[in-house]
């Protein structure tokens, strides 16, 4: 990481403004969702939940999308590539993505064409978020909207798993990946989701094992659905093989950064209070890549994505709401 | 309040989508706004304010709908009258209001029409908000949205005194207080802001001398300003000749009840931790108000008050995130 480069972080995911309410478990079963889950919706059952789910607050959102917002909290420089309509969620979202400094030029969907993505999030009262996704204008993102320049500018290009659900991203994640190696930059790729996983197990086992991921994040589950395994340590001494850096996230017990060093954990402070678990993997990968993209050693950009982690669970919405760079100076992280 | 009624409290006020940012006081100075005002834009302006804030989180607003959000959180009936565009915003306001449980049946404005209000907020480190507000299709409520059944049938018609600003919604005030009065009901306004006082002193003073006010409420600034005066015994003494019940609050330190029966201070207990201001002033009319609806004695439905207010205190946004019901029980005040 010591060539020069005009951003930390490229992300690239869903573009997807947060509906988010607090609920009970009562109404997660009987609308016959699995808590914790991430679930795609078409616009039918988008309407049918919304109108049964309590009131809501709406927050930009999307995995990658809170992660180079993040990038801006901590003070880095991050880009995003994202489909949005032009429709008031939309100029929401782009607002929300350069008010943090932010690169976000992904040219948008004209105002009457398929909306900007919704999910809509129901919280528990442990905290824990579970996410029903209308991907709307998500599913035009393609190869054409993968800017060689910024990429080959960027230290790290980030994908969400969550991108090999709409049609063509799979196709703007190879475009991507080959400009980033071709430019010395590295690819890093987070799981998204257990069922995510599930859903394109063979696909994310063959980029990883064929060298096109650099960088994997992931948490328990998902790397026990990867390796179909229920015991944590099989799947991390088998990602040790496969992938040359992973962070495996344990919620409040911290995470496991895995490399040819070792397997070592990196332990974290529970926070006070826990509201809404929304986002805390995206701001851990936000802390780690932007660590790693300063050339600070693992276990360092670890406990920085621990930091940013820790500050979204304490309120309701994604993105941090307090300054991360400064969270991160006083605890002597940065 | 003996008689049977459908609904405690029906709220009529500018039915508005906050977009909520956190500043920092420069940032006020730099765009000349005075902290804690309500500042009335234009869409350029909008526009130009939108651009060089920071990112926001979205959340239904207005100070009545805030109150009448609050009565469903209480475990009480309300129901609000206002405006909105068939419009996304518009469509989030509606929802989150019925998923409350509360009753709003004001028909919009059609999709292309003014669109939904919104109000940028910015919000300090001390937790002050100041707001800009774009009252968008606000300015078409007028008589014809006054369903008289709903007047008819609630205890207390609960008015904001922003519903001043738009040309039409005071004549929508006369009409449903009229119908309030002559169903042996309870009419109630609040004074909203100061600078709002300014703008309409004279109407105000002659709505509460002439006996159309039998509940007011106000912070010290805008019980100061309706009586021009520095001096808060003076206006409190003042208050006390003009109107039959009055509620002045104080922010940490509570509140004044002001009635025949004397100037009764109601104390309150300092919150943990003050992030946002915003919706406490509406969340204290949704507890004294639902406690005179209940025939609670005037520092009990205080008491109700100052706790709801407080609620809102601690995070971001103008409606509670915990059951004011279950949290009032807790304090033994329902």
């Amino acid at each position: 990481m010591t060539d020069r480069f005009d951003h930390h972080v490229l992300g690239i995911g869903n573009a997807i403004v947060d509906v988010l309410s607090l609920t009970d478990d009562a109404f997660l079963v009987s609308e016959g969702l699995a808590k914790g889950s991430m679930n795609l919706i078409d616009t039918e059952r988008a309407e049918a939940l919304y109108a049964a789910m309590g009131a809501a607050t709406e927050a930009s959102g999307g995995s990658a999308g809170n992660t180079v917002a993040a990038i801006g909290s901590l003070g880095g420089q991050g880009a995003f590539f994202g489909k949005v309509c032009d429709d008031t969620l939309g100029r929401f979202y782009r607002h929300d993505m350069r008010a943090m400094g932010m690169t976000f030029d992904t040219a948008p969907l004209p105002p009457d064409a398929t909306p900007t993505a919704r999910s809509m999030i129901l919280i528990t009262p442990d905290g824990e978020r579970t996410m029903n996704t209308y991907l709307g204008a998500c599913v035009e993102l393609g190869p054409d909207d993968i800017d060689e320049k910024i990429v080959a500018g960027s230290a790290i290009a980030y994908f969400e798993g969550y991108l090999w659900d709409p049609p063509m991203a799979k196709d703007a994640f190879r475009k991507a990946a080959d400009i980033s190696h071709a430019h010395g930059r590295k690819v890093s790729i987070t799981l998204s989701d257990s069922f995510c996983v599930d859903r394109w197990r063979d696909e994310f086992l063959s980029l990883i094992k064929d060298g096109s991921v650099d960088i994997l994040l992931a948490n328990d589950a998902e790397i026990k659905a990867l390796y179909q395994t229920a015991d944590l340590d099989t799947a991390l001494r088998a990602i040790q093989v496969d992938c040359p850096l992973t962070a495996v996230t344990h919620s409040e017990k911290g995470c496991h950064v895995i490399s040819s060093d070792g397997i070592v954990p990196v332990p974290t402070t529970p926070v006070e209070r826990l509201i809404d678990t929304t986002g805390a993997g995206d701001m851990f990968a936000a802390g780690f890549l932007y660590g790693h993209a300063l050339g600070l050693p693992n276990e360092a950009a670890a406990a920085i994505g621990n930091l940013a982690a820790g500050e979204v669970l304490g309120h309701i919405g994604p993105r941090p709401q307090r300054n991360l760079h400064q969270l991160a100076q006083q605890a002597g992280l940065l």
